[in-house]
């Protein structure tokens, strides 16, 4: 079976297989019970006794009471029942919809799984093994180290998001250092790509990602390129680049480069604990049905079927006339309180590295990160420390508009507390 | 740090830490930003900005409406933000209340995960690499496979569950098969029992579990047992044990032996579609702190958060006075299914595998399996075949009671018309 789904890449997108790992090349989804379920309902059994699941007397999902009584405007067979492995047809198709504006021409159905972490997951079980050099930027989400360090040994190699400068306000995107990464590549190669970037909140113009196109094209290794886009369309600058950058990379070669683009409604619908990402190709139609099911062979040997609530209320979501409007307020308070925010520091000259998107400053201390961050505990302001970069990480999405100004001010004088020193 | 961890285990539970793969010892849990967060949160900052969710200006979640609008009785905070790694402190705790009275005196806190397939491939992170033999009921749950072989790479060996007599409804359960599987580990073993057994549907008595017992015991190497508990309580008839068999082994030495318990809501509380399942282990209270972090680390790194949704559904079931009702008038209607399709096979003669519990039945077919399966398709019955037993297994949880005595009079013809042949 594997075999089969292998040749396929081996033909019509030669780097996927190049890069993959041993167990990505093993993986493949076995015909079991939810494909013998899947038939009897296609034939219309008026006796379907394939699955373990429970119908009530008159067929339809039988929850308990006390779950049923949270669920509205939903149906109890898409909240209750399993939904099909790799997530339900309707919401990868919806999901795919939602994307194809800024996709290229042609790219895979979308695979829905648990979240951004598990898109990630997924990509290191597929392509990241003691054999692969992994480039993450640095500054980085800490789960970065154990999703593609520890779990799979991948061979870790730091490039700085931002270069900086003497004054941090006047840092630029750091295409040198994505350079002398790429150049660390061994034998195979994953880039990983966090834009808009979290913890530095900063995304880059239409030239820089150009400069990065043609970073990529200088390597001469196989290199799989992972797009984390947890913040997509949380753009606030129209100096950068807006939404996903998946386009630029359309013409990458095959035989080469694997483009792998992992979002979902975690942060880009405000869902944080509904656990719905996707995982998508950049490849051809041939190409797609052999990558889709590799990750459905991935989630099915990990957790199996993905959450049905979250599933609906998704897709609710993404069939919602009013769906724009909805992210569109949410984006404009988002908006308003990083106006706010940036305005504030700039009065107090606030040391902050260049960011204009998602929900977080990177400000420069004058002391160690970590002392900072509690010292700023001790004056009632929590904040994340990075001390990578002697920098705390301020996020203003949980902070009202009203606060913001009185949190700077706060934060301002500590960073003179401490620069006096 | 996991040097900390698992010098412990060394100490306290000696066979988790020799039964252990290299990932399993590697993992622990990294201090970021959910541990910065909460910091901040038990300081009580008037200004949190520590992390990366969205919060309105009341300070509250702020999910978008068309998401909103399905949610009723669940707060939006406990539905729309993240929940604490390895699940909320609340659910765990209840769970553990729940399975409290089915437990020996000292167990781990039950640790949330996405499903019973989860808590399995857990247990095949931390204890399964390709020098490790792995024990296996045979006809089995087909994920087994993907689980425990295809991505860890354990060495698989089958035991039949039930040792088959020639009027197959004779047959018993395989308590000689066990001890021969037990004898092919040869570093150190898991050995996984499913009880109740799907597909066998049959849970063993309270002796059966004795002569287990002993065969385990006389094993002399490191081996841990992981107890699948998907179907437990759903057990139909007063002669087998009702209920989990953890408090079995609570004599087993620790330095030979770790029992895991895997369990959850999804057959219990009939939440299919919700994944949500627990990981708890047979350990004292110095390991089991230990232990709950390396299966929190596993969680981080391959989905991080669990659904928010689904946990507080299940905690609100867990929290209501009638669930106990609830329950017991779901599992009345799964036994009337039961003894009416058992009296129907019984007036048909149908030749099945013993079965008293869980959702299924297996009846031995005269012809291949799969071609039994597609004939009865073609009457309008869907089963699953089940090859290795020469054997369907019909499930009676999604067959409605006033269907069962024609659907196994249309399978009884089938059996017939093959054994004429």
């Amino acid at each position: 079976m594997e075999t089969k789904l292998n040749e396929i890449l081996r033909v019509e997108h030669p780097a996927a297989l190049t890069v993959m790992t041993g167990l990505g090349k093993r993986l493949y989804f076995p015909k079991g019970v939810p494909v013998q379920a899947g038939e009897a309902k296609r034939a219309g059994c008026p006796f379907n006794a394939t699955i373990g699941e429970l119908k009530g007397e008159d067929g339809k999902a039988l929850p308990l009471p006390s779950m049923q009584e949270t669920i509205v405007n939903l149906s109890s067979e898409e909240s209750f029942l399993y939904q099909a492995q790799g997530g339900r047809p309707d919401l990868r198709q919806a999901w795919s919809d939602h994307i194809s504006g800024e996709m290229p021409q042609s790219y895979s159905l979308p695979v829905a799984c648990m979240g951004l972490t598990h898109g990630l997951s997924i990509c290191a079980d597929l392509f990241v093994d003691p054999q692969t050099d992994v480039l993450l930027p640095s500054p980085r989400w800490g789960n970065y180290d154990v999703i593609f360090g520890m779990r799979p040994q991948g061979r870790i190699h730091n490039y700085t998001v931002m270069e900086e400068a003497p004054d941090v306000r006047n840092s630029g995107f750091n295409i040198k250092g994505i350079k002398r990464a790429i150049a660390n590549i061994e034998q195979k190669g994953v880039l990983v790509l966090n834009i808009p970037s979290n913890p530095v909140g900063y995304t880059p113009t239409s030239s820089e990602v150009e400069e990065l196109l043609q970073a990529i094209e200088e390597s001469t290794k196989p290199m799989v390129i992972v797009l984390d886009e947890a913040y997509k369309g949380m753009e606030w600058e129209s100096s950068s680049v807006q939404g996903s950058i998946a386009k630029s990379f359309v013409n990458l070669d095959p035989k080469q480069f694997l483009v792998v683009k992992v979002d979902g409604a975690t942060k880009e619908l405000f869902f944080f604990g509904g656990r719905i990402g996707f995982v998508t190709f950049l490849c051809n139609k041939k190409s797609a049905p052999v990558l889709e099911e590799k990750v459905i062979a991935s989630i099915r040997s990990t957790v199996s079927a993905l959450p049905s609530p979250s599933q609906a209320m998704v897709l609710r979501a993404l069939r919602s006339d009013t769906l724009q409007h909805e992210v569109g307020e949410i984006r404009g308070l988002l908006r308003r309180r990083y106006e706010t925010l940036k305005r504030a520091m700039d009065e107090r000259s606030v040391p902050y590295f260049p960011f204009n998107s998602a929900f977080f400053v990177l400000v420069r201390t004058p002391n160690d990160a970590e002392q900072m961050r509690q010292y700023l505990l001790t004056k009632g302001v929590g904040v994340v420390s990075v001390p990578s970069e002697q920098a705390i990480r301020v996020s203003y999405s949980t902070v009202s508009l009203d606060k913001i100004p009185k949190m700077i001010s706060i934060i301002a004088d500590a960073l003179d507390a401490f620069q006096e020193e």
